[in-house]
């Protein structure tokens, strides 16, 4: 297929590899323009709107400011040339992606959201968890595109935002489970059993999950650094998420802890380190 | 071995059965007696000081309470026979344990804790996970029986309350599971997406865990009776988990929520039902 | 003075008339041109624009959205006739206060921030207490309005948008004192102790203040409607207090709870009560 | 009247010395026999058992387990002679209270709990608030005592352990306020606004009470030593709150933080400081 690639930060530039190995024409677009160079076999193009072509284009861009500066704000609806699909692959605020749904209704381009679970070494192997709502006809012909980055494919229902909600709930949950797994080890140390040790034989029985087992890892070793995914953006998606939960009225109590926690961890510097490194506040909290 | 097996409810009748089946001699004692007869192949005794006695006994009791008022109240180390070790595998707080590893060392029976790991079902077939502390040559000596009813043994160290504390910390990471899934799910519900789509995902990919798939079976299908585990055994452990980590300064927000949110189910006449049923709190409070 | 005044609300008509009767000239605007003519002795005119002119302008308006559609995106400061001072009354969010003062500044109309503590009834009686931040000489040509408008007026300093911290500081501790009430009385109730003799005591003793007084008296008779201000409007303002916190780092885990339960009151089919209703979430869920 | 007096810490002995100035024979008893000798006018005894005698005797000690020492463990109801009344005036739990209830009932010694507002200067100048509790005939008889350590007594009905119930709502809505206060002033400071100028115009409007002022003018100076009430002593009230809380099935999300938090100071070093110094705990998570 013909691809058009928006967005070559550090999981964009692996994802769109994946695709040209799979042997798909990849035309890629970044804001800054050395990344476009990063993606070896792919042709870099000069604007977004030319990348926006093809029989589909893949936006994969930092978070809701960045998607909307290129797409909405940037006009790229109003160009003349226009892809086949549009898969929108950030993750970004249900609301959103539901104005994204509804500018690319009217302008008569199929769009379909597809944000994805794993980390850039996942998407190194094709590994990804893609999570896919759209038009189901749209979803069927970039399915081969989805097939190139990642192990399975997702759908949840024709609307797009659907596919955001998910995401958002999916990283919730991993948040969370850092944060049981950091008060764990901080209630161990108080009572002097190594936090690592409780943790190596949780991860290994009871909570034998990759989520677990990674971040249990890094806890384990107290390594947030260099970060695959920082407390920043970790912020951002439980932010996100309460943000959404909000608008249909739940609560969600953990996520408020999660909330104040992360500032607590960005407030003490570490906004730049692995969002693992959440377990850090519990332990500091107590006195550690 | 010859063994003493002092409290035969839903677990302890398991697990003296595996017992039986391995050969070793097993004397049973339940407060109701009909209980005793369950365990077929096993000699019911008349009183708990006729079972605490051979090469070791083993105490399966519900609560602090039930476990004090058989041993330290029951004077069980005044009478005369005594076992070469007991161990004890009931889930009880960790002062309680520290004072029983006191207690035990002036009446010189090595006492060994060993909580566990798993449900009903995972004890019948000897699949528990065993968290072990206190004398090691004590430990050795039992690890026979400890082979007859779990998988592995997981040992954490001289003074046995450590093995309490491991098992709060396991406990308490397992209810936040459930919690998080209920606020993903609750979430999900929000925005349309029915919840079961999203934990099947979820703990499929991410987190195929035990814990996850277990109770998040239960989640999706709604199905909390007959219950494994009660909503007010889930609170008792919370409790614990509390208790224990404010006796070191750890504060614990997640268990604080956790606390909160087994209260409201209780009150909502839900306390019978499997803990897995947590997730209807969430549920509730958004208005479904 | 001559002053217009945009805003007709529950609290912008009486202060609006406030300054009538205080021999001020007064031009009112509204978006529902009826709401113009219940301010006697004002003279209502066909714009904002035609408002915003005079000595002073007063914008007191919903909220962000509102305040935003009126002035910036209704291209107020770039109409010909501009006001000696614009006196932004409303609460709005410490981010669009900053804005507006960029906005202002670059346009060269004095902007001061100056949100009210007080309901309707103070509001009448010209009891507000005004929180006002802005240019110095600016603050003190509008004084004569804020004196007709308010018991005391508290000046935080030069940027306006301390002035919108401060007022969500306060409301964040309003609402605060509602949950404690809320979940001091379901404790009460709990233990068989009428709630109301409990707040009675507590609220002509320890915390005999006005915001205990008032919104005690409120939920000791579980008087919730009609509404002097709105649960909806309640969680606007926790959401904005959470908004600012974030953005410098605070975590806030009181107003984490309170936004959750407001949510939840909202979910129960609430929104519209006055938000001493929190108090009943309490209540709810100890299965009252 | 004859009075007996057992305790005289730093509320104790303020409160003797008043009914000493009222004219009543006070006879006092202290573990540590100095204190005993710094009530002027009073008259040391030997034992609890001889201060537990009388027309009325007053307890007033630090917690549950030093009133049981000495009340039920001291065997003090099985001693010859026994006072008209028993006043237990110490905040205990609610579950103690209603144990000595059943306990002064079998022995047929009428029990009053009698708990009270107010720090050791309010108690010096006698105006403290008596929150009563027990058989109506009981309390009056000892209302001349009341009289003179109290402004104003409070009954709360015939069930001793009710007074306590409502003591400890008092002290969470007055630990609450703390935390309010804290976080409100964290948030100011994050704005670039001292947080004593919030709280000063807070406390002298809206939340214009004892409470607010007192706790109020303690953070805007960061004055916390010497302690008034110590951060561990917050605790210990925190938790029996939590406690009775629990047998009741009442959720308390504003409790479960507030004893996290103080969990958070003591951590940090800060349990013997007055319980003001919640508020740094707000103000250390934002990086301050």
């Amino acid at each position: 297929m013909d691809v058009g690639f928006i967005g070559l930060g550090r999981m964009g530039r692996v994802m769109a590899a994946r695709l040209v190995a799979a042997g798909h024409r990849v035309r890629v677009w970044n804001r800054s323009p050395e990344a476009a160079k990063s993606v070896e076999g792919a042709e870099p193009v000069d604007s977004a709107a030319e990348a926006f072509s093809g029989d589909a284009a893949i936006t994969m861009l930092a978070d809701d400011a960045a998607l909307r500066a290129v797409t909405i704000e940037g006009g790229l609806l109003d160009s003349g040339q226009r892809p086949g699909v549009h898969v929108g692959m950030s993750t970004i605020s249900v609301a959103l992606a539901k104005e994204l749904a509804a500018v690319h209704g009217r302008a008569g381009v199929p769009y379909v959201s597809a944000p994805v679970f794993g980390r850039p070494d996942a998407a190194e192997k094709g590994a990804l968890n893609i999570i896919a709502a759209g038009d189901d006809a749209a979803m069927t012909r970039v399915q081969p595109l989805f097939d190139a980055m990642g192990t399975k494919t997702w759908r949840f229902g024709a609307e797009p935002e659907k596919a955001n909600a998910v995401k958002l709930a999916g990283n919730f949950m991993l948040v969370s489970a850092i944060e049981a797994m950091g008060e764990a080890s901080a209630f161990a140390e108080g009572h002097g059993i190594p936090g690592r040790d409780v943790l190596e034989m949780l991860t290994s029985t009871l909570f034998a999950s990759p989520v677990y087992k990674n971040y249990g890892a890094m806890i384990m070793e107290g390594r947030y650094e260099p970060p695959g995914f920082t407390m920043r953006l970790g912020l951002k998606d439980v932010r996100l998420a309460l943000a959404a939960g909000d608008a249909v009225n739940v609560p969600m109590p953990f996520a408020s802890v999660l909330r104040d926690n992360l500032l607590d961890a960005i407030a003490h510097g570490d906004g730049d380190k692995d969002f693992a490194g959440l377990a850090t506040v519990a332990a500091r909290r107590s006195g550690r």
